[in-house]
């Protein structure tokens, strides 16, 4: 495919559909939705639309069907596997418009939503009413709930409550023809032919565009204990993790620091200080949470016997509201500390928990072998590590020619372990030509396959999740 | 497609494969390989065969590729929509060697299993390692694991810990072509290309044959309380089930019985008696569990006031683990005993489950107008309505001509409550002609396009899930 040239012709027409006011082709614009938090890349569509509603949408999709112009759906722009990069151009899909929430059904425990969303704002609106949307992206604050369901996205409570695809009943969605579907029913069991609704979540946008979202709720919690464990070896602390569900609890967030992420973030963020002895190499941050306290400091309780058994400094455990905030400010800033200290690339390696100490050593020798530092951290009680790269003093050439080599060490051992590329941020542009390694042809081929059934012009933010080759 | 008839030369090929011991040709095995627990229905296959391994699969499914003969995949045949029926004749393939546990694994708390394991033999090694596998179909004494991720199957629990698809993290499969794949990996989180695990899980057998499973676990819990709760009023029954959510309790089961429904299967089943007022309509079955008995209590106490508000007798609390057993023995044989009484029809709607009252209460007003009674039970927690249709004195003529207008009738009802067909039985062969009521052409066709993705030649269990117009 090549890079989309729009022609007066075709803008005319778009223009037509979603009016003057909401279509943009200058430069700033474009740059401004060419990029996410992915690296550095800017890739900027050809022009951008801000479409108001799933008629405007399914109207600028029967253009670009007919004209086989590229789509790329745009959210927060807060992914980091290059999803919403308009790699070959065309059109930028904005969905900043889609930002109501359009019911909040308190007698079904359900929430309607478009996809424009930010998440932080979906969860404050619906636990007002005392009930919980659960999945918590450390990018809450910006990103958009239908981002959060393109790429199934997870956060740290992901290890008691699941990931975004567990709230997702049903979908609407824009085809690429401009056909406009739901996938499911708004029920919490459903077998009812094949589940599209779980194919759509995690499609990265390369099947349609979601324009509602049901998502199922809970109902809230009242409390919680936050504790942050200093640990003087980092293995230790990703052997403590296992250790603690085997004792028959299941946190609510179960996060993995080391010791430079802690580190570089304590100089990034204001407002949050703490004291670490110079031996400490990690710390977990665990965090339970129910109704009934007596049951959370029990728990707490046998979390610290797990705990004791390593070679850990004092538990700090956050006395107030403030010091809980605090501490998950600290954690959620990480990815962004990193970022600015150094270019880098960010690896979202995934595997059974128990083998989190392996993956973690085996990261640390592939980067004495290709030369990189990696700073490591993430949702440890899902066995999910994000894996930080920093090019620090690396040569250009050395970051260009050994990275991609290391990279794809790294992959070959999570998947060795039984693991998988992406936990949370999908494949889309940056992961993509590793895939091979993850699944065979075959696999491959059926995944491209279902792609056609859907896409068959490859319209839909092509260049994304399936390899170049295949 | 026309009705298989397998050549001397085919039946040679295939005994080669999984030797002469492991094929039958003769009527008793075929006729008892031919029927599932869906109404009366027997389709024989043309010959049954038990492969010992996912290699004689990958041949046997060669040779149905390569001669076009359709295969359908034979669980524990306890399904209640015909997935399992040879329809078209061809191979059943019965999955009754595939029945090791191959390795709980304790430290990631996950577990690898054959397809062709029992649920309540699963269930009952993990609880020995303390481990808890929560979906608890009412055929759990003799269904198949394989068959409940076919399937997708519920069961009481779903209401607090979800359905089989929340549990199947990956799944080995044999494709049509004889390709063996693995859909995902063995992680809690899984952001990496489209979720084929999901897919396939519900995709009743038309896409592949399952030969691995592997499942999350959770903690067992140790404690809880069961209470039978008598309703005058049917609809009140069902008015209590969205209350008892919105008081923020999460039962771990809700279940609606009607009076004959209880009536009948205390008639049915041994050792279990219960005395019931006249005016009693309908039962709430409703269980809380957990580690602390003080919570447990307290959410007893918290249902106890929700229910207080409704027209009810006085609520039995099971007082020892006799009780609890001869209780949900009770409500396990519900399915059963209806069988055992008429001839019947049995659907599987499932709704929000606030829209529960209106769903039961124009079931009732259906039945009236096409001159049926119905009997209702299930898992209300969920939404998910049985509607058992009894032929009772009905003729043969009004059986054959009204009933499926009726049930017509029940599924508009059903969707136009945004709910849908199936809630845990699948669609297979009974209700593929209803689909068009829960989803347009375009839907339907998506599904088609991906049944031809993964099985070009059309011989994975044909004839089931879509209807046959499409």
């Amino acid at each position: 495919m090549k890079t989309a040239i729009l022609s007066t012709e075709i803008i005319q027409k778009l223009q037509a559909i979603v009016s003057p006011t909401f279509l943009f082709l200058d430069e700033e614009t474009r740059k401004a939705y060419g990029h996410d938090e992915t690296e550095d890349y800017v890739f900027p569509p050809s022009v951008v639309l801000k479409p108001g509603s799933v008629e405007e949408i399914s109207e600028i999709m029967k253009v670009a069907f007919q004209y086989e112009i590229p789509v790329t759906p745009i959210g927060g722009r807060t992914g980091l596997s290059g999803g919403a990069l308009s790699i070959h151009g065309g059109i930028g899909l904005s969905m900043d418009r889609f930002n109501k929430i359009l019911h909040i059904d308190e007698q079904n425990l359900q929430v309607t939503v478009e996809p424009g969303v930010v998440t932080q704002t979906l969860q404050e609106a619906v636990l007002e009413k005392s009930l919980f949307y659960p999945p918590d992206p450390s990018s809450r604050g910006s990103c958009f709930i239908g981002g959060n369901v393109a790429e199934n996205a997870g956060g740290a409570r992901a290890v008691k409550y699941g990931v975004t695809k567990d709230y997702v009943l049903n979908l609407e969605v824009v085809l690429p023809n401009g056909d406009i579907i739901w996938t499911g029913a708004n029920t919490l069991k459903n077998s009812t032919g094949y589940n599209l609704t779980q194919l759509l979540v995690g499609s990265e946008g390369t099947l349609g565009i979601i324009t509602k979202i049901v998502m199922k709720l809970l109902p809230k919690n009242n409390h919680n204990i936050l504790m942050l464990v200093p640990f003087f070896n980092a293995s230790q602390a990703c052997e403590a993790v296992a250790k603690i569900f085997k004792a028959g609890i299941t946190p609510s967030a179960l996060e993995f620091m080391e010791r430079d992420a802690i580190d570089w973030t304590l100089r990034f963020v204001d407002g949050v200080s703490l004291t670490i002895k110079d031996e400490v190499q990690a710390h977990l941050l665990i965090e339970v949470d129910g109704n009934y306290p007596d049951v959370l400091f029990s728990e707490a309780e046998k979390i610290t016997e797990v705990l004791e058994q390593f070679d850990i400094d004092e538990i700090l455990f956050a006395d107030s509201e403030d010091q809980k905030n605090a501490l998950w400010k600290l954690r959620r800033a990480v990815g962004e500390a990193v970022k600015a200290n150094s270019i880098y690339k960010e690896e979202d390696t995934v595997v059974p928990r128990y083998e989190l100490p392996k993956l973690l050593e085996g990261i640390k020798s592939i980067g004495n072998k290709y030369g990189f530092k990696s700073v490591c951290y993430g949702h440890a009680g899902d066995g999910n590590l994000h894996v930080n790269i920093v090019k620090g003093e690396m040569s250009d050439e050395d970051w260009t020619t050994e990275i991609p080599k290391g990279i794809r060490k790294i992959f070959e051992l999570t998947v060795a372990l039984k693991g998988t590329l992406s936990g949370e941020h999908g494949i889309g542009y940056v992961q993509k030509n590793y895939m091979d390694i993850a699944f065979s042809t075959t696999q491959l081929l059926l995944m491209k396959g279902i792609k056609t059934v859907f896409d068959p012009k490859n319209i839909m933010n092509p260049g994304k999740v399936l390899p170049d080759n295949l």
